[in-house]
């Protein structure tokens, strides 16, 4: 079983890539709907809620986890890493953060060495990318733009709606200012309002998707990893897809409904955990 | 000391006219931003958190409380009524809701008895509203309208911009079909986009803020009921403003400095508590 963690709706758009790149195994979702938004709380506090989940996945055991969420991921997972998982003799409690992987691919795909990033208040005060990107290259410029709108909007289903894109337009405004060649997409949400995105950019803006990257960063860690990939649970014909079980901290019907809509032709019955 | 409750930062609008017009007694603010919004939540975990809030006041022997959200007003209150305020011999355990108040002073005001209310979708969808409205007076015809959206967008400043007014014209399209007399703002954050409703509704309808009613109702509490009076703390010379104490669930800093630019003036340091 591989987990996925995010803090609510957005991981769905990392289920699904991953889902539709790496089918046969099974895969167990946690959205903590319950506490959600995180993008707009205490390091702290988003520290605490994502251990709460992280024993969730330690109590059912699944091998791998991705943190799907990039608040999660940006103001939590160093901290998780050095209290849980970079311990001698833990070879069972492996998780994937969203930063890393996307942070490599935009380095690689950058030209003009200008990338910059929207994402959650969290993710921008953080820094992650920027600490990622200068780690794989110093010479990279990074600027960051909090977009804490855009969240709600693509929850309530506005992300076709004017507004949105005018929002979305004001929110990129000094990013255009910047002129990156490279737009990282770091809150999961966002990959819905893709299009609107790169119209906005231009053409000459490449706009990075997590899912994406997440799934294929995700596919090549299994390659390299056959000790965790042997433990995953999976389709004994893998043409065929795997079990799929979705958990959340609050109102399941809503949360199915959503899930069932988003993943298009998925039955989706989630079940409602606590953490 | 008088205990003002909300799920975050919403409640400021009704402490704001409480302290206007009654400005002598003491006040303790519980802003439970750790957990906001509410709104989106199910009506058991909006009951949860709120039985977390009135024991916090409990524990603070406030002899009044205001729960000043609607949504814990219109999910929770009749729960924690039953489960806490109304036993035999409870006299030191007041709690005040806002539907009631609100819902009397429009049931005055509507000529044509046609109400609507805006608020979140737990508001709405608890029909809080309604249920008292009905119970002053059968023949009110109600419509509740939804409005997610609208709570983000006055957190962010986005409320002079017009991308907010756009949405919130869109949320009303159907409210002036209904065609009321009175439009409830039904959610403590509205009151800072009052202008933007009447001139969305036109001058034939009155647009009907929480936060003076509920401060009218709490002074004539007051007044009729001596005995709780007697035991608020006050600043002896009521011509002088009592204590102000502010305390929330997260991000103290924040909340001080929004809280502060909202009152105007008011010097505010937050205190983090834990529920």
């Amino acid at each position: 079983m591989i987990g996925i963690f995010d803090s609510g709706y957005g991981g769905l758009t990392v289920l699904k890539a991953c889902m539709k790149l790496l089918p046969q195994y099974d895969y167990l979702y946690l959205g903590d709907n319950l506490r959600v938004p995180y993008g707009s709380r205490s390091p702290e506090t988003i520290q605490q809620f994502s251990e709460d989940a992280l024993k969730y996945f330690f109590d059912k055991k699944t091998p791998l986890t991705v943190f799907a969420c990039n608040t999660a991921s940006a103001a939590a997972l160093p901290y998780l890493q050095e209290k849980y998982l970079r311990k001698p003799g833990v070879i069972d409690r492996k998780v994937l953060g969203v930063i890393i992987p996307v942070a490599e691919k935009a380095a690689k795909m950058t030209r003009n060495k200008r990338i910059a990033v929207v994402g959650t208040r969290a993710t921008i005060r953080s820094k992650a990318y920027e600490k990622e990107l200068h780690k794989l290259d110093p010479s990279i410029r990074v600027f960051g733009v909090a977009a804490p709108l855009l969240t709600p909007l693509i929850e309530e289903g506005w992300h076709n709606k004017p507004e949105a894109r005018s929002i979305l337009k004001k929110y990129l405004a000094q990013v255009k200012d910047f002129a990156p060649d490279v737009l990282i997409l770091g809150c999961t949400h966002y990959p819905i309002m893709h299009d609107v995105f790169e119209d906005i950019m231009g053409k000459s803006v490449l706009v990075l998707d997590s899912s994406t990257a997440v799934a294929e960063s995700l596919a090549d860690y299994l390659k390299r990893h056959p000790e965790i990939e042997s433990q995953l649970g999976r389709n004994a014909d893998a043409a065929q897809p795997g079990k799929r079980i979705f958990t959340c901290t609050d109102t399941p019907e809503q949360f199915s409904e959503f899930a069932e809509k988003f993943l298009g032709g998925e039955k989706v019955i989630a079940t409602k955990v606590q953490l």
